[in-house]
């Protein structure tokens, strides 16, 4: 069926348009690199990719490199590059071995000099180098996660207590100019939280690190205290920074595609935070009410959905907004609803998403299925999987959130 | 504030276009009655309203009319017509007697004549003339409520025992014409549903019928049985239906105001029918998404959406939907997301709806309220209320359901 070719094409243009080293490609080509000496340091999930896209399209131009990965993320050398494997989530003494060969590599820089930083998911693990010794560190992350403190605050406290968080790193690396490409997988982009942001000014305070303390009643020894009142810098004059990689350029790819195939793309969102479940609803609301389109329309929202479990099925957010959106367009001619996740993985499953049309309600009616029912159970991977409405695209290697697209066919 | 102004203006607007009378002069206005004998048959809580205007366009051509609406909601005579005041939302005595003079009224009509049948909510019960004896009708009606059997069964059953609904009353005016005109509650205008459709072919069956009183056990008398088995028209010729007041039309209008106020709008459903807080949620991640756009925008989401109670507080599903949304916008310029229901009542209050603009969430935080902690109270009213973001209309005399917009003024 031709429309449901449509929606591979959208899917694999999508994915493909923010794999990182297309983000990479992207951000350099526009970009004229300085006299001096070129560095390159990336940090990430994502970093090794990243990496080797930048090495190759520098070439000569690049002095030194070193990449700080997750363990097992190195797919091989990278020119002038020094790869190192360390931990994720929780930092290891590789994340803090390749962090201290980062600083030493930037300590001496000079104002013609450049380091192009690569961002991806994972970097607050990866990269770090406490100012405090490694065992209180991890103390006081215990004392934080048993608090209740929100993420919002534990980063307050713990980039204080970092070498490079907080856009301490790009003060390192003054007077040289730092080039920052980030690939982003948190919702608007918020460049201080993205790998607890090195090299972006930070907008927490001191008085709110230590309002953070005296909430929770943290305990702090007297050199705790003293870089809680250290401050972190609010502007920083040598960084210029470069979103390349984030869910908005996911939905930029997919109405690109969508265009191309004959469909008006109706950009609606890169901010969807809601229930997923909800979101399908309204996703198959809009499609509904354009049934009687005399073109064909392609409706487009990102973001991150959230699932509040209440059953102990097999499923992911995905997967739960395409089945709660075939309700609302059962019936409809030429009409297909879709919703994935860029790294190829919803939830607990092989999944990467879920896809709809108007006979999938039908279809799930006549094996036994009710979506009220197999929601919540939270079971939309079993429900799908029945009826072939399962997105498989594997690993895809990048993290941009996810992307839903309802597609109307005229 | 000027932004708030424009609110008001498209808040106004649409509610002008929705009233009834205004839906009866669009529909009269484009239509030419026959030229035999002309009756004017309304029913419903707004058919008032709606036979005064249809009596005023008619004037001489008006042969005779009825109007059966709900206690209280006559306003006067109307020339030529004759006013019953009926039960509702349980059909009383005056409502099976009204029903009784329109069926006497019809029963004789010739072909060159026509009925103009004026349709809103609450027809249901107005406009009914059962075929069996009131109290066993009476007692039916309490078997299947106690049943557990959802409207659409309900109606499936009682359509059977009815001389007026699924489509019966448009045969009892054969071979005379009926140009029926409704105003609709429901969304996605189910014409077999709105008044249990009197003058739409029925779509549900005497074997669908059949098989609900077996899942049920409904205990049913011979006469009962047999008119089970009698089927409803499938067809109908003598019948043209205009819906002219429907949420489609308040969002329509909505819609026409902001283009004049140089808005740009952006039609995004009219079947909104996901939980309340869910949708504010989803308006506003559409709103913070658009916040670089150099137009003014505004988009435009019609329905009806849900409330599922997690508190005893006070407040109805717009008031719900435009709180969830202030999260959302928190911190914008020149941003209004507002919601409200079309007859100037959202759930158990005074108020219409809700209003929230870039200052709210803050002005909330400010007297200490948190909005996720609001929500599970259900208590939006009185959060709104302390920060000024009630709507009050008071009663505006039509339901066509409910409208949300995300004003971006740029």
């Amino acid at each position: 069926m031709s429309i449901h070719n449509d929606a591979q094409q959208i899917i694999t243009a999508a994915l493909a348009a923010c794999l990182p080293n297309e983000a990479v490609r992207r951000a350099l080509s526009a970009h004229t690199v300085r006299d001096g000496r070129v560095f390159l340091v990336a940090v990430g999930k994502a970093a090794w990719q990243m990496a080797a896209c930048a090495a190759d399209i520098l070439g000569q131009k690049l002095h030194r490199g070193i990449v700080i990965t997750k363990y097992g993320h190195s797919k091989g050398e990278i020119a002038r590059c020094r790869i190192v494997e360390a931990g994720h989530p929780v930092p290891d003494e590789n994340s803090y071995a390749g962090t201290k060969l980062v600083m030493e590599m930037v300590e001496d820089l000079e104002r013609d000099d450049e380091v192009i930083f690569l961002v991806s998911g994972g970097g607050s693990a990866l990269f770090e180098y406490p100012l405090i010794e490694k065992e209180t560190m991890e103390a006081l992350t215990q004392q934080l996660l048993a608090s209740g403190a929100n993420i919002v605050e534990m980063n307050t406290i713990r980039k204080r207590l970092s070498a490079v968080k907080g856009g301490r790193f790009a003060q390192l690396c003054a007077p040289a100019q730092v080039f920052s490409i980030v690939l982003s997988d948190i919702i608007g982009d918020p460049l201080d939280m993205i790998a607890s942001g090195p090299a972006y000014p930070d907008s927490s305070t001191c008085a709110e690190a230590e309002a953070i303390a005296a909430k929770y009643g943290l305990k702090l020894t007297a050199e705790m205290e003293k870089l809680l009142r250290t401050e972190t810098p609010k502007t920083l004059t040598n960084v210029e920074t470069i979103v390349t990689g984030s869910v908005r350029q996911l939905c930029k790819a997919a109405a690109d595609t969508c265009r191309a195939l004959g469909y008006e793309p109706v950009f609606l969102t890169d901010h969807l935070t809601c229930e997923a479940r909800e979101a399908g609803a309204f996703l198959s609301a809009v499609a509904r009410s354009h049934d009687d389109s005399p073109r064909s329309l392609a409706f487009i929202a990102g973001g991150e959905t959230v699932v509040h479990l209440t059953g102990s099925g097999k499923g992911g957010r995905n997967q739960e907004l395409a089945l709660a959106a075939a309700e609302g367009i059962a019936g409809m001619d030429d009409t297909v609803i879709f919703s994935l996740g860029s790294d190829g993985t919803d939830g607990p499953t092989d999944a990467a998403g879920g896809l709809v049309d108007g006979t999938s309600a039908a279809a799930l009616h006549r094996i036994g299925l009710t979506i009220h029912e197999v929601l919540q159970r939270n079971d939309a991977y079993h429900a799908l999987k029945a009826i072939g409405g399962l997105l498989i695209t594997g690993p895809t290697g990048t993290n941009v959130n996810d992307v839903a697209v309802a597609l109307l066919r005229r």
